[in-house]
């Protein structure tokens, strides 16, 4: 069974973990979300991929969902020493590697998605783990400044900096139209037999990536039936603040709305948790099979059952 | 009195410190080799110049000579379990966040020296530190290949990787030729009260600076007295592997031999040690001023003592 996941960071990752849990033998393709890597100390960060990377390889540090385990801050220390920032984004020193070969192989002329390939080598995620494109997309948060404009800031800034305190009025994703997917993005959309959309984060994650030209209308035109999982269960995101960003692109959070939201020209099939039961006939009156099951990805077991249920309700759209 | 000392790394740097040492007061200029800079991992490092700023600014690794005290070297296993080298040249964390910062700024467009004067400010060394020149040198060593054919090797892996065990052929300074020495190279030099050459390697390291264009011939006319101090004490190098690389010169590996090859246009005095006294008649016969002192370094004192005599040696030649 072929499987394509279009995946953000931790729920992504987290949710992966569980689908292979579920079906060992799958060859699952991974679309990571690039939209919010950023350049810090020169060196190109892929924090998405990454996420993806370490916690299908067995390298996570598993309370904080990102980020290498046993990890350590000399470089940070130092780079605070020397007064160069940003210091609010935290780089270990295990995780400093992975960018520093990142960026000395994009240096010397190789595509993210052949760098990523390389990096995966040694992680052995167990996936195909592609980029959504090689070219440049950077989502950029549009927020109030001080003398009533609005400015830019990286997404990054907004999320880890200002930890979404403040309203995003708009969510921009430069670069976007002029990407292309990354190679075998498209093949693996237009070969799979089923495609899910796990719990990740609607407009900054999942969003960003099917606004890579070709890879939303991918979707809607593949012949496999495309599931996906709500990230917003009892009208408040799982885990993050997607709230925070579905309220920029006027979309409210709850279960439903998120499924009306990606539409049934994209969606299947659409499973939200059982607290929000009284969804299931909103989505399905939208023409999108729904149904209500435990969504909280509390151990790997709750997420395989949870994968299992994705597949399950991808074989009675197929069927 | 301003100062001016053409440093290599390790013996240039405890030289420095007693200098300081011995007169506190003086204003230092140090023209800093960078021949043996080595770009790793994509990033720009500058091993003599980040010896003399450790060193002076109190962050050295006291027993071994360079790199940071306390230091700890997670990036570089994490590189290693990438199978991304060179295994051979040890960075750790601390040292890795000076070449993160060095390579930003230079990609960003900073030359060399203005990066050496940002450094400093975080390390105080008390001295001006002054990268030779802000261009590209690079000194390979040429060795012999299996074939029977010569290859040319970066000086590093000569030094580090080989440990000066095969014989260098011959030593090629790449770039130099087109090089420029760095912003008030020459302004320093031309308005030296005294110039020292410290007891660092004659070749690679002193022989480096001059060969820059200008530098040799500005030190050559400049009013100062110009006193060295041998690195060689009883026929053999007092640390590292000078005879080496003295050999692919042609010149001998004695105290005599290293002042005649610097010779008596640029030398006006020369320090030998005591266990050398015998050669002080030779190099007077040469045309250089010559003493036997204690010249080793076994502590700041020490070292101090020394810097007084290559000043009062000064003294005696301006006299």
């Amino acid at each position: 069974m072929r499987i394509v996941v279009l995946a953000g960071g931790i729920g992504g990752a987290r949710f992966l973990r569980g689908l292979k849990s579920a079906v060992p033998d799958a060859d699952i393709t991974v679309i990571g979300n690039t939209g919010d890597d950023i350049h810090l100390f020169g060196l190109k960060v892929c924090p998405d991929l990454d996420t993806v990377m370490y916690t299908l390889g067995g390298g996570i540090h598993e309370e904080q969902g990102w980020g290498r385990a046993d990890e350590s801050f000399a470089v940070k220390e130092e780079l605070a020493a020397y007064g160069v920032g940003p210091e609010w984004f935290g780089l270990g020193d295990r995780d400093f590697a992975t960018h520093i070969v990142r960026t000395q192989m994009i240096a010397a002329g190789y595509p993210l998605s052949a760098v990523t390939e390389a990096l995966c080598r040694r992680w052995e995620p167990g996936v195909r783990l592609l980029p959504m494109s090689d070219d440049r997309v950077e989502t950029h948060v549009l927020i109030d400044a001080p003398d009533g404009t609005r400015k830019a800031v990286h997404f990054q800034e907004y999320w880890v900096r200002l930890r979404a305190s403040v309203p995003a009025r708009a969510i921009v994703p430069v670069g976007a139209e002029q990407a292309k997917p990354a190679p075998g993005v498209l093949e693996a959309i237009a070969a799979a037999d089923v495609i899910l959309f796990p719990p990740s984060n609607p407009v900054v994650s999942v969003g960003t990536i099917l606004g890579v030209p070709g890879i939303r209308e991918a979707v809607a035109d593949a012949a496999a039936p495309v599931v996906g999982l709500s990230p917003i269960v009892g009208d408040a995101p799982v885990r993050g603040m997607a709230d925070k960003v579905l309220a920029a692109v006027g979309v409210e959070s709850t279960a439903a709305a998120v499924a009306r939201h990606y539409g049934p020209d994209l969606l299947d099939g659409w499973l939200v948790d059982t607290v929000d039961a009284g969804a299931v006939a909103e989505v399905a009156a939208a023409g999108i099979r729904c149904r209500a099951v435990p969504l909280m990805m509390t151990d790997t077991e709750a997420t395989a059952a949870m994968a299992a249920e994705a597949l399950t309700l991808a074989e009675e759209v197929r069927a």
